[in-house]
C-alpha cells in the first residue's frame, strides 16, 4: 500500500486528488495538509468526503511528511513545493509537484514569467516533466516529478504528433484555449463569485499568461528549435472542463488520411488519449470527471490551416488525475489503477 | 458474470446505467436497447463512451433478451415494461423496471394518475418496491423490481424514520421539491432547450404529479394508514441533483437528539443514507455522482414543525445507482458492489 | 430633475439603483458612495457602465450627501442606515433604506433577529414600509422608507389577498423561497464562489432566517392577528430571480373564479403585479429585468390546501426597482417612471 | 409612428425585436409574423409578454403586411425572406432581414455556402449590409437591409480599423469566436437541451461556418483585396453574448499608442462601439441586455501579433438591435432611439 501525502489538498486540484486516491487500491492518504484549515475535519470543508475521509487537516510539514509518506504530492500554490525539497526529503519520499516550481527547465524563464525566485534551482534539472504519454520511461525513474500545468497538458498532447513529424510551421502556431472555472481555484476573489462569471466569457492573461513558456518549450523539445506562439485562455461559465483550439499552417499538402495516420500512431496505444472519429470535434462534456483528453483536427485547404482541438477535465489529466498516473509508473504499478473513470454525462 | 440487458439505454438514466455497470466488477452489459438509434454505435450517441464501449444500439425485444440477459434494466416511459412483461419472460430472467408501472399497487390509482391503462396487473403484486434500504430482504427474492422515481426515493427516505415512529401528524406533510434538469429526459422539447431552463426556475404539476401517489403509498405503509399530502416539484438549471425540502408538525414536543436519534437508529448501517451533523444542510453538490442520500432535520419550535431535508443524486439513488443496488442484492453480492463513487465536486 | 445620492452603490442593489436611474428621465445621480472603492472611476469596478457613468465612488457621508441630494438611498448592510439617520437629515432630503433597519416596528424583536442593537428606535415608527401596493398612501407623505427586502417582497404580495380576505388558516402557512445568487451579495466569500454555487441548490438559513419577522408582520397587519410561519430560503444556480411556494390551509371550500376574483381585485389596477392566467405558474425568466411580480395560485381539493406562487427579479421589484417605485410616489411622479421594462429573455 | 411588422416573432431574435420596439417611442408592432403559433396569443408562447402584448400570431404573409407596415423585419431561416421580396413589395415598405439572404453579394458564394438556390438574385446589389457604423449613409438611403450576422458583427467591428488601415497582414487573421446559446435558436434539437450545453464547450462548423464568407467580404471591402481567414465558433454555456478573439501578424512594429489612436478615430463618435481602457479586455457580461459592442487589442511583440477582442449581446448588436438601429437610420430618426439601454449585470 502506497502511503500518501497531500500537501495543499483543501483546493480544487487537492480534493480531487483525495477523491481519485480513495478509489485507488494501491495507495492510501496519510496526510491531508491544508494550512487554512488546520485541525479542522476534512469533511467539514468537503461534505463529499463525510462518512469518507474521517481525517483532520494537518499543518504543512514536509519534513515531518518524508517520514511518513511514500510519496507527497504538492498542491500549492508556486514557490511553495520549491522552498519545502530538500535532498535529505527526495531520500526518503517521491514528490509529485502539481505546481509550477519544476517545470521549466531554464530557472531565469521561470523567474522572469512567475515573478519569484526560484529558492532550489539546484533540483530543477532532476525533475521529469510528468507528461505520461511522452515521457513515460523518464517518469518511471524519478524522485521528482513536475506535473504538467492543465492548459500546457491539452495544448502539448493536441500538438505533439504535428511538431514532432514536422508538418507544421511552428512560427504560427496559435492556442486559443478555454477553461471551466475550477481552474481559477478556490480563493475567496470577487471575480470568481457566481453572479461575475455566470453569463460570461472573458479572454484573461493574453499574450502574458505563464502556462505560456511551459508550452513552448515542451512544444519545442518535440521539433528541435525553439518555439515562441501565442497563447490565450479564456474562463467559461462551467465547473470543469478545458478545451484546446489551435491553428497552425502546414508546411505541405496533406491529406486527411495522412495526418489520422500520425495521431493514431503516436496515441493509438495510448489509454487515455482519444482520436476521435472523423468530423466529431472534442466537446468538455465528453470528459468530464475521467483522465481522458479527445483530440482531433482540421484541415482547411482554403487557408492550408490545420486547426488542432483537444479536451480533457481540467481537475483530473489536467492535475490529479495525471498526478495518480505518474505516481502509477514512479511505482511499478498498472499505469491506468484508480484511473478507469468513465466520464460522467450530463 | 452477470449478464445485463437495457431496454431504452440512450435516455440519461439508461446511460447512467452503462456508466455504473462498465464500473461493476460483476456484471457485463449484453445488449444496449434504444429503440432511436438501431444500428448505430453506441458512442455516435454518447461520445463519453468511445473507445469504452463498442456495441451497437438494438431494438426493444425482451422475449430475445430474456434468452440472452440475466437481468433486464427497462428505463423507457411508463406503459413500455408492463406490455413486455410475461411469465415467461420472468421464468427466465429478472426485470428491474426503472419506470413506474408496479410502483403503485392499486392498479386503478396507477391508471388514474398515469392515464393510461395497465397492460399486465397480475403482475403488480409480485413486484417488490425497491427501496433497498426499506425493503431489502424482499428485493433479495424478487424476480420483478419497481425501481423507485427520484422524487419518491429522496422524499420517502428523508420523512421515513419519522413517519414510522409515528413523530409527526401524517396530515400536515408537505413536500417542497427540486430537481436538476435530467430528470426532464433528453427528448427534443423547446421548454427543456438550455435558453429555456437556464437563469430559471419553477414549479410545475403543482397538486397533479405523478410521483405523488408513489410517496403517499409508501409514507402511508410506514405509519400504517392511508397519507394525502402536498408534493411541488420544481425545475432547476442545473444538470442532476435532487433536494427535499419537507415539513411536518411534530406530535409532541421532541429535543433534537431524540429526533437525531430515531435518523440514526434507521440509518447507522446504512452505506448509502448519511444522516449528517447538526445544522449542515444537505446539498446537491456533495451527493452528485454518488448512490449517497444526505438527510438531516430542523426542529422549528416557533412552529411546532420540523424540516426534513434530502439530498441526492437524481440519476444515480434516484435511478441507475439504486437500480444496481437492488441488482446487486437480487444476486446475492455485496449491496455496494460497483457504488463505492466518492462523490465528484466541483 | 431629482438629485440622488446612493449609499452602497458598488453592491449588486446599488448598481441596479445605478442602471435603472441612468433610464430614468427625472432623476439624476449627484453621489456614488462606496467605502470599498472610494477616488475609483465607478466604471472601473462595473465596467458596463463605461462611457455611461463617468464619476468616481465617494465615501459615505450622509450629513454632506443631505446637502445634495433630494434622496439618498442606502443600499448598505443592516446598521448602517440607521446609525447615520438625523432628524437633521431628514429635514433636508428624503431617505429610501434597502437595508432591514427599518422594517420591523419592534425594536426588540429587530434586534433579536438581527443579534445588533438599533441606534435609531425613534424614527422606527415614522418609516413605512415601501410595498408600494399595499401602502402606496402612506409613502407618497415619507421622509423615510423601508423598502422591502426581497423574500417579503415576493412571500406578502402572493400570500397578501387571502390572508387579508381571511381565505386561509394563518397557522398553517409555510413559504418555500428559492433565490438567484446576487441576493447573496458581492461580498468574496468562498460559499458564493462560481464553483461553489453552481450545479447545487441549498436551504439556508431554515427556522432562522431574518426575513421571517418582516414576512410575518406584514402578513399579521393583512389579517389582523399575529402571524408565525416557516419560511425556508434556498440558493438557486442562477443570477436573478426568486420564486416562492407558499402553501397554507383554506378554511373553508373555494372554486377557482372565487379565488381568482380575490387577486383580480386586488392586483387588476397594478402595473407591477400580474395575475397569470389559469393553470400558469410563475417563472423566474418571465419578470428578469423588470419591475414585475408575477403571481398566481392551485388549489389541491385532496389536502384542501392553496398552493400560492410569485416570482420576480429580487434586483429589482426585490431591491432598486421598488426603490425606484417608492422615488417616483414620493416626489409625485408617475407610479412607473422608469420602470416600464419589458422583461429580458432568454 | 412607425408601423413595423415582424416575420419570425417568435424565435429569440424576433422576440428580443418585440422587446426593443416595445420600448421605442416612434414605432408599434402591426404584425406579429409566426408559422408554428398562428392564431395563438404572442404572451402564451412568451410569458414576459403577458399585459404588454395582446396581439395573436398571424402567419407570415409579406404581401398583406407591404400594405399594413412601414418595415418588415425577417427574422426567419435562409431562403424565406428571399422567397417574398419583390419589387411591388419594396414600393411600398422597406425590409431589415435578419437572414443571410442579402449578405453576400457573389450570389454563387452564397448559393455554396448556405447550399440553397437563391430565388432573387436581382435584388441582392441594391441590398445594404447594415453594419451601421460602416455603411450609415447608404443605410439611410435604403430599402432593403441586410442585417450582419451576429458573428460577423462582432468580428469585423473588432478587426475592421486595423484591417482598413492596413496595420495588420491579411493572409495571418484567425477569429476565434464564442457565442452563448441563444445564437443556436429555439428549434428544438436534442443538441441544444440543457443538460447537453451546460457544463461543456465545443467547437462546430470548423473550417465551414456560414458566416465565415461574410466576414471576409467584409473585411476584404475594408483592406482592399481578397481575405480567406480561418473562422471558428464555439458554443458556451451562457443565454446571451459573443467573444471575438482574433490574430493577425503586424506588418511593422507599432506602438500601444498608435493602435489606440486607430481605434479612436474610428469609434470615438460611434454610440455602440466603445474602445476599452488599456489592458481592460471584452467580457459579454457588461454589454448583456444593450446594443453595445466592446472592442480591445493587444499587442504581442514576442510574435510580432496583435490580438484583437470583441465582445456584444448576440440578440441586440448582433440582431435585433442592429436591426432597430438600420430602422432608424433609414426613417430618419436618432439612430440611438430606443437604444439606450444601461447593460444589465449580473
Amino acid at each position: 500500500m502506497i502511503k500518501a501525502g497531500i500537501i495543499g489538498s483543501t483546493g480544487y486540484a487537492g480534493q480531487e486528488l483525495v477523491r481519485l486516491l480513495m478509489q485507488h487500491k494501491d495507495a492510501e492518504i496519510v496526510w491531508y495538509g491544508s494550512r487554512s484549515y488546520i485541525d479542522q475535519k476534512y469533511y467539514e470543508v468537503f461534505h463529499n468526503m463525510f462518512e469518507i475521509v474521517d481525517a483532520d487537516c494537518m499543518d504543512d510539514n514536509m519534513d515531518e511528511l518524508a517520514e511518513k509518506a511514500d510519496v507527497i504530492f504538492t498542491a500549492t500554490p508556486q514557490g511553495l513545493c520549491s522552498s519545502l525539497v530538500s535532498e535529505e526529503v527526495l531520500s526518503k519520499t517521491k514528490i509529485i509537484d502539481l505546481s509550477a516550481d519544476f517545470r521549466i527547465k531554464d530557472a531565469d524563464r521561470y523567474e522572469e514569467w512567475y515573478g519569484i525566485r526560484h529558492p532550489s534551482r539546484e533540483f530543477i534539472k532532476e525533475a521529469v516533466y510528468g507528461l505520461c504519454e511522452i515521457n513515460r520511461e523518464d517518469v518511471k525513474k524519478a524522485r521528482l516529478i513536475a506535473n504538467p500545468g492543465c492548459y500546457p497538458t491539452c495544448s502539448i498532447l493536441s500538438i505533439y504528433p504535428l511538431a514532432k513529424e514536422g508538418l507544421i510551421d511552428m512560427n504560427t502556431v496559435i492556442i486559443d484555449a478555454k477553461s471551466g472555472t475550477s481552474g481559477a481555484g478556490r480563493g475567496a476573489k470577487v471575480n470568481n463569485l457566481y453572479c461575475e462569471v455566470n453569463e460570461n466569457i472573458k479572454a484573461y492573461g493574453v499574450a502574458s499568461h505563464r502556462h505560456t513558456p511551459e508550452i513552448e518549450d515542451q512544444l519545442g523539445y518535440a521539433c528541435g528549435q525553439p518555439v515562441v506562439l501565442n497563447f490565450t485562455p479564456h474562463l467559461v461559465p462551467m465547473n470543469r472542463g478545458i478545451l484546446v483550439t489551435a491553428y497552425a499552417s502546414l508546411k505541405e499538402e496533406v491529406t486527411y488520411e495522412q495526418v489520422k495516420d500520425i495521431y493514431d500512431s503516436y496515441y493509438k496505444e495510448e489509454t487515455f488519449v482519444r482520436v476521435l472519429p472523423e468530423g466529431v470535434c472534442p466537446e468538455t462534456r465528453w470528459v468530464e470527471g475521467s483522465n481522458y483528453v479527445d483530440v482531433n483536427f482540421k484541415i482547411d485547404p482554403r487557408t492550408n490551416r490545420v486547426i488542432m482541438m483537444g479536451a480533457m477535465d481540467n481537475l483530473v489529466k489536467g492535475a490529479a488525475g495525471q498526478a495518480v498516473q505518474n505516481m502509477n509508473l514512479m511505482f511499478g504499478l498498472d499505469e491506468t489503477e484508480g484511473l478507469n473513470l468513465v466520464p460522467m454525462f450530463p
